[in-house]
């Protein structure tokens, strides 16, 4: 039997689980008349962006599939299959987050209703919904990934797929994250602070629009974000495992020189299994506690996988090294998630800091907020920085000529996202019990049934804040092996390249690159104020022209359809620019780099070559630096908020409380728009330059 | 003619000229007798404020000397003139800012006095102040490197004085910045917003503690900063053209090995010359812009400096590419300083759309600065970026295997400081009008002489703007020549050492060192926030307990030195655990890591020297990401609040002006403590390890 069916096979497993629970969670009640009605809106809505959004992509998948075709198939000569490729990955992300939708957007609604009967009754809806999600993406990308190597054997060509793939995250969480944040400040802004009614009120024109954010934030954005990721980590180490060293030794171990090639297909086929039985294992009581079966979920599907993957890697005769770096990634995994946690949870001294800090007034919450968010990246880039070193010196005594270094540092990173359709179920019962307290609560359910559902939407936030953290850190190990990847495309062609830092050309590279991820991310929040203006002034609007809307008139409805519109159409404006800007700039640096290095000669020839790794390299620091930054401090902001909020420090209505918001609302785009766009933005900066590499040499020679 | 006697010459020339220029001030009326009582009361507690920082420096440079004597000078053998080398740094650095402050706060009175004569009157008094700091920074810190290597021709030992330097820096820049914002905070939210009394007033307890802090912060603060960077351009470069490569070629072309390493103090005299010329030039007529007159100064003497050092270089027969790479880092130097003047400037956009981003609150104001922030970092890092390139490829030529590439990067920092004469004049001027603004008013002047202060204060602003960039820059490329230095020494010992990205120390090395910028600029911005605490409650505790404070009954005074006292021993006290953690994470890094290396072996057995480079090459990009947004957004929040007050969008009062006050105070913190203190930090964190670099070697032989 050849083993690396496993692949397929687990993908094709997590596809038809994912199935079931579809049908699972269509089969139960989907709620009274007034929850249908109101998640029917939702529905619309969510449909309405998905639609703008997937032709939109539609346009630019088929721009860059010609220019992939024309740059790279044809004139650096790698074959035209690149640009199918391309589609085919962006068709595979575009779809699951397809399916997470549908199903999360059914799934609330019946959360909701579901809660009259108990807390065990509801949660497995939930999460269940969101295991849709989860398996959907672990088993379209993994199934993905194995047909264009089962047909081509060639993992340069995944990674078209991966860059594909990345295409779609960029829509779905650079758009969905200036979407959500759009109709977020524009609900509030007007109906909180001028027109004074509350927060999910039908009257608002925006409320709809801020539901659907939700949803295409967090649950698509979210999923197309680690589909991504989890795609780019494979292909990664499967060029790391093509590599002229690591060939030779599999054929001489294996007689198979794609042995190591395939082994990430393997241990990611390891990886579904033990989310399907961790999906399996997350129960709850009556009386239980939702966020630590959670956890407890993840935490055993971690062990699980560590077990399978131990065997395997014995029963096949590969070096148990290896394992040995795939279980560093993961233990850095879940201690990175610990150590966010313990920045962001509301029980924990720096929200109760941050609270505290509000007392004295806005600004000071912000600064106190910003220091400990500042402080709280330390554990995670400790955690980075040891796990990619023991990874890497763990499997480098393998075979130091062979490339076994860059490989364990490589298999680290899919340690950490092989667990992702396990990560993503998590991540995706978030919105949707969100979701479900405020159709409970608009449906006019019965105190206990809320209740209910805000400890089922509390536990979401524990899960995500672990989840956040995971999720970063294995963006950081994965572009690292991306990095390496690329300097293995470049090697092939051009000989032994190293990113020495005194080499002018990567340092120049390298502070250009640290300047990306600070302008993407302000470009990002720029784009959410200017959106979120023409938001205002739409809800202004109707409240003007709409007779008996404010004062909630029978029979005075607002135009739901056009907020959702305006946020939909102005989400997808405001993020081609800075998408654009980062593929442009990225080439340049390279091309330009090169054709300054043709012009200076050796020892610099390879000068393009090198100012694209040190920019990389700038990129990831400074990437990494501003996504842990804004995730953690506005999570800090949120929970401070909510701290106070839960009656202390005078509770809801005080000074401190007052500030507080203020701290929240500068969080806002910073958690859920600029800082998990970075995880994207580092990724399909590293797919370019990998991809374009080949033709970056070609300037070269 | 031995032409390195210029060194010493013009640094002579310039403290003779500085005291010229003391006793012109000192020869001018000191005012009413309110103008005296004010200032003599700030004299007092800025005096208080040096003579507590000194002591505690003292004793700070008494244990490292024994540190540096023990480990250095003894363990590894490099001689135990290293310890009086150190000492004698912070002593030359003290007494530069020893001076500059007692004349600053001569002139604050004078000017104010004199601007009832006219602007033409009053300009020359002030600046000629700041010009008293300009011109001792430079002298003493040339001389005492003069002395240092005439003594010994040992860089080396020039680095330990530069190390000295940098203690008293630390102490300068970061308690200073500590304490200014702890008695600004601490008067603001006591006295404005609790007790509605105005700024400035004299019933307000830390009145003087805040007059003070201007002075320790801005003028002694910067001076010493601006000290350590210019040593440490010097030393850097002066260790690099003592590389064996360049001491080669320096033999046969002038018979002299160290003429390369003589080079770098050569310029810096011509830059004394430059800077007393331009000190002579500025002068601004009755109706003159005295912004524009700082500003031509600056560009005149840049002007000079590239034709002194033109003919210079010509003259002794050293390579004009040399002189190419100095002229490249001032141009820089200028780009740049333009560039941080565009995104903070009061009239144009970015501070224009921060205002108006106010109207719809506090949040939204703070998105938008902190956004535009983080897209001001881009220009100056491209131009740091393309001036080290540039640099690197002229020199390069000369020599590729003697090291003339990062010889010429470093000269190109050597460029930009060798005007610091200059740059501190214009800067320290700042402080003299702003605290003469606040005299002039508090003395009662009329009306027509506050505007002439105000419109000095304003030119103040403008030359800040262009002059903090100019910093910024230089202490950007000054950094980049101190790594290269670092390499340069353990390359003596060990060999050729690449510090390339790829290997797992570098990047484990960069990943830490990333992380320390940010957890310096937190401790430092929490430890304002505890300081103030303390500030306030002794504020709150005065209007208690002294009868008829509140309504300024006769006779009721304020304790003022109580305040003072507070800030200062606070301030002291704060700046303490971060100082220790730069320096000793720094050793750590080097030294566990270099342990970890000797137990892997060949080819990792430089790897605790390879994770150090990482680190401070980390450690540069992250502090000058973080140096640029925090002085950018914070001058922007500044200059927002400023332009509301002007009378736009609602004026002072607005809804929009409540908003901008919170965005200027969360800038405060970013713009006078962390941000300006990154320079320091990541100054000293590159002197350690060069200075350790020995003892690093030593472990790793």
């Amino acid at each position: 039997m050849d083993w690396i069916l496993i692949a397929p096979a687990t993908a094709l497993g997590a596809m038809l689980f994912s199935i079931y629970l579809f049908f699972y969670v269509n089969s139960k009640s989907s709620g009274t008349p007034k929850m249908q009605e109101i998640s029917g809106a939702i529905r619309d809505g969510a449909r309405a962006f998905l639609k703008r959004e997937y032709m939109a992509l539609a346009a630019f998948v088929a721009v860059m599939a010609v220019i992939l075709t024309i740059t790279l198939g044809i004139y650096v000569d790698m074959g035209i299959a690149i640009g199918p490729a391309y589609i085919f990955g962006s068709v595979c992300s575009a779809l699951a987050g397809f399916l997470g939708m549908e199903v999360a957007l059914r799934a609330n609604a019946r959360t909701a209703y579901a809660a009259r009967d108990g807390l065990n009754k509801a949660f497995p809806i939930a999460f269940r919904g969101g295991a849709v999600m989860g398996l959907s993406v672990v088993g379209l990308a993994l199934l993905g990934v194995s047909v264009i190597y089962f047909l081509t054997s060639d993992p340069w060509l995944v990674l078209g797929f991966s860059f594909g793939a990345s295409a779609m995250a960029l829509f779905a969480k650079v758009g969905g994250g200036i979407y959500t944040k759009t109709a977020d400040v524009g609900a509030d802004l007007v109906g909180k602070v001028e027109m004074g009614i509350p927060e999910d009120d039908p009257r608002n024109p925006a409320v709809i629009a801020d539901n659907v954010g939700d949803n295409v934030g967090d649950v698509a954005g979210m999923g197309a974000d680690l589909f991504d990721s989890y795609v780019a980590s494979i292909v990664a180490v499967m060029i790391l495992g093509a590599s002229t060293g690591l060939k030779a030794v599999a054929e001489s171990s294996f007689g198979n020189p794609l042995a190591y090639a395939d082994l990430p297909l393997i241990f990611a086929g390891m990886g579904i299994i033990a989310s399907i039985i961790g999906v399996f294992l997350v129960r709850v009581g009556k009386k239980g506690n939702p966020g630590k079966a959670l956890n407890w979920g993840t935490y055993l599907t971690c062990a699980i996988l560590i077990g399978l993957t131990f065997v395997v890697t014995y029963y096949l005769g590969y070096p148990l090294q290896i394992w040995g770096a795939l279980s560093v990634g993961l233990i850095a995994g879940i201690i990175i998630g610990i150590s966010t946690d313990y920045y962001t949870s509301i029980d924990r001294t720096p929200a109760k800091k941050v609270a505290e800090s509000s007392v004295t007034g806005a600004a000071i919450n912000i600064i106190t907020g910003f220091s400990y968010g500042l402080i709280s990246m330390f554990p995670p880039l400790l955690g980075i920085g040891i796990a990619s070193a023991v990874a890497y010196f763990i499997c480098n005594p393998l075979g130091p000529e062979s490339g076994f270094g860059v490989y364990g540092v490589g298999m680290s990173a899919v340690g950490m996202l092989s667990i992702v359709g396990m990560i993503v179920a998590g991540d995706a019962y978030g919105p949707i019990v969100d979701n479900s307290r405020g159709i409970a609560e608009q449906a006019g359910m019965e105190k206990e049934v809320i209740d209910i559902t805000d400890r089922l939407d509390a536990a979401g936030n524990t899960a995500k804040a672990i989840t956040k953290g995971f999720a970063i850190g294995a963006a950081g190990l994965t572009v690292i092996a991306l990095l390496a990847a690329y300097q293995e495309i470049v090697q092939r062609e051009a000989g032994k390249i190293s990113f020495d830092l005194m080499n002018p050309f990567v340092l120049t590279g390298a502070l250009i690159g640290i300047g990306m991820p600070a302008l993407f991310s302000a470009l990002l929040m720029l784009g959410v104020g200017k959106n979120a203006f023409r938001m205002i002034e739409e809800i202004r609007r109707q409240f003007r022209e709409i007779p008996g809307l404010k004062e909630g008139k029978e029979g005075a409805k607002p135009d739901y359809a056009k907020c959702v519109d305006i946020a939909a159409k102005g989400a997808l404006k405001e993020l081609l620019p800075p998408s654009i800007i980062i593929i442009v700039v990225t080439l340049a640096v390279g091309a330009i780099g090169q054709l300054i290095a043709n012009s200076i000669g050796p020892p610099y020839e390879f000068g393009g070559i090198q100012a694209l790794g040190g920019y990389l390299g700038g990129s990831i620091f400074s990437g990494l630096i501003f996504a842990l930054l804004m995730a953690n401090s506005g999570g800090l902001w949120d929970n401070a908020k909510k701290y106070i909020e839960a009656g202390a420090l005078g509770g809801k209505g005080s000074a401190a409380h007052k500030a507080a918001v203020v701290g929240d609302t500068v969080g806002d785009p910073f958690k859920d728009t600029a800082g998990p766009s970075l995880n994207t933005m580092i990724t399909v900066m590293s797919l370019v330059a990998s991809l374009f590499a080949p033709l970056i040499v070609a300037l070269a020679l």
